[in-house]
């Protein structure tokens, strides 16, 4: 696998509104946009820094995973997302043959369009880890 | 403040030697040092992946920080470390004078020798944030 870069950051917080001051008015950066992602019951927020985002994700609903992270952890870093070079279906495959657990089989869209996929924490030393189209 | 860029991500992890097969076979990062930091019971291991870093930190002692994290959390993202322009005892000085609860009150030396301080996770939403010198 080819990693070019940490394409983002996922953070998990309560609230967006909240947690942008302490990322703007403290941090000094900048949220370039903020979407709502439906199917993840999850609000975003993105910031760049250097060559990577944070992406702060705010549960829509009770349900959202987010909202269930929160429950059991706290409000914290949620996920690592690493930019692939050669495609993430490559990349799942190479997984596979390393057995790694995957959570999602096949690419899927994720925020900002890209495609996806999510590997399972127990294969990664419990870092929820995302690999994204370069 | 000026961030120039993620300087690193620390990790918790069990046993370096365990998690570096992913890191290096699976991923394709290359791990090019590897380092103990005395004073803070913990051994680190180094990858380069884009502008920053991952840093893999391996508790050397049941009182090590790291290994109480492990206990109470489990393995995982352990803290988010921001490389500052304009260096840390001024990004701290403008930390406190934002009400930004903060651990390290002066710059302490870190590993690879890089002055360092950490804000407090009450004060950012739950992500301890580590502040160095870029």
């Amino acid at each position: 696998m080819k990693i070019s870069h940490i394409e983002h950051l996922g953070i998990a917080v309560k609230s967006i509104e909240e947690a942008l001051p302490y990322y703007e008015n403290v941090l000094g950066l900048k949220c370039y946009n903020i979407e709502t992602v439906e199917d993840q019951k999850v609000k975003t927020a993105f910031l760049k820094v250097g060559d990577t985002k944070i992406e702060l994700l705010e549960p829509t609903s009770p349900e959202s995973t987010i909202a269930k992270f929160i429950e059991n952890k706290g409000q914290g870093i949620h996920h690592i997302a690493f930019a692939v070079e050669d495609g993430v279906a490559n990349a799942l495959a190479e997984c596979e043959e390393n057995g790694i657990k995957i959570i999602d089989k096949a690419p899927r869209k994720g925020a900002e369009g890209l495609n996806i996929a999510f590997l399972h924490p127990k294969s990664t030393q419990g870092v929820l880890t995302e690999l994204c189209e370069s």
